[in-house]
């Protein structure tokens, strides 16, 4: 098994699903905000029956420990084609972490495509930069959830010194590091993988992601995934985090917003 | 009072809220989406104390009627700073829509601020064309909630005739036709008020809402509302729409993004 397979294990209980959280996910203390959503993700899916969550809303809470919890799921919308269903993370008998999302199957649709957005144009990963390497380098922590990606940037990178007009932003290449493959489920955690857009520009700040909402527009081909985010407004430290991820055939699989805000600068 | 206000009025009753959906705001014959989500709102932001919805999320179950709704509010997690909570809009016990957001008081935030992004550049107001006047001379038919909108297009709007390699896109200036100012629950409303990006694309199609967040980042000074709606990804049917909204003073008050569906094309 896999870490994200195995991490993200859940098992029915009485009134609801048990799993455990594990420290390798986490950033300090705490887990990663995309691995919280993906625990939830798997209880949700398979409530609904349905694999795919095609638009997924996570407000996050107050920040569990690795660790038990519980997950108790609400079907809102039994349908057709789409289940709209909601769920809680707890631990300890608190609230975390709140979701709301809708899910299908997207083998199954039919309908027009056009699709005008471009992957972004860096060089291929072997050309680019390993984000652990970089942050070994500057003299910086590693957070744990880091060791689970293989993730890099290209040389470079304007991400950590935006010039004054420019978007925050940070583009790279990533896939798990134990080998995994890319699926409707990780799409969630690969959107929140990524350092803060704004961690270069906003120093000794802390970032926590108020909500955080997916839309999975196709299941990822093996392989690497190229990922984008883009912070265009910041303001009295609220910013959103703006993500596209492609996958290597070239895909536009999911884009994802976050709502986050800057602490402690 | 303004329609907005009376139409968005709610009163507290037993288990919840009350409200009557007015039939100005239809689309055919169901209330619009937008409209829905602010008489949510309104219960919400009296249920929580907090004035401003940061970050609010709509999922469209299935199209209430005009008429008496109930809502069903729900505190998720009180905080000093952010209030989350979600409600159920209910017509004859059946649930329409479920909304989940974090609400605050904007005027209270501290923090860095940096704004990269630009509003659209389009001739003003009086040099654009009434969108009710482009689709009367278009001999289409005018949806009762267009009325509620001074909804204007610049000449050369690429809306309805995109090319093969052009993203979907309509810009435009908005306000309320009967001189309400706009203010953070209608916010919400503008983001949902202009015409589909793609219905010139799909002929005949229909494009309804799955699922609508939008972010308040900033109250609206009076004036018109600069909006802009793009849609970059278009696959088996499924579609985003991105928003922006920039108020009077040049300041981007709203970031918007729906999950839609291309039906009957």
């Amino acid at each position: 098994m896999t870490h994200f397979e195995e991490d993200t294990a859940v098992r029915r209980v009485e009134g609801g699903w048990s799993a455990e959280l594990d420290p390798r996910w986490n950033v300090g203390e705490n887990p990663n905000g995309g691995y919280l959503l993906a625990v939830v993700l798997r209880a949700l899916v398979e409530e609904t029956g349905r694999p795919d969550p095609v638009t997924v809303t996570a407000h996050y809470l107050s920040p569990p420990a690795a660790g038990e919890v519980h997950v108790r799921t609400e079907i809102v919308k039994p349908g057709r084609t789409f289940v709209t269903a909601t769920a809680s993370m707890l631990q300890g008998g608190r609230e975390k972490v709140r979701v709301l999302g809708a899910f299908t199957d997207l083998a199954s649709r039919q309908g027009p495509t056009r699709i005008s957005a471009r992957p972004p144009d860096i060089p291929p990963p072997e050309e680019c930069e390993s984000l652990i390497e970089l942050t070994r380098r500057a003299g910086r922590k590693i957070p744990e959830v880091m060791n689970r990606f293989d993730l890099r940037l290209p040389p470079d990178s304007p991400w950590g010194r935006p010039g004054e007009g420019d978007p925050f932003e940070i583009t790279g290449w990533i896939r798990f590091r134990d080998g995994e493959e890319p699926g409707a489920l990780s799409a969630p955690v690969f959107a929140d993988a990524f350092p803060p857009t704004i961690l270069g520009a906003v120093a000794g700040g802390w970032v926590p992601t108020i909500e955080l909402t997916v839309h999975l527009r196709g299941r990822p081909a093996p392989g690497w995934l190229l990922g984008t985010f883009q912070t265009r407004v910041l303001v009295d430290g609220l910013l959103e985090e703006d993500g596209e991820l492609w996958d290597s055939e070239g895909r536009p699989i999911a884009l994802s917003r976050q709502l986050a805000m800057v602490l402690g600068a």
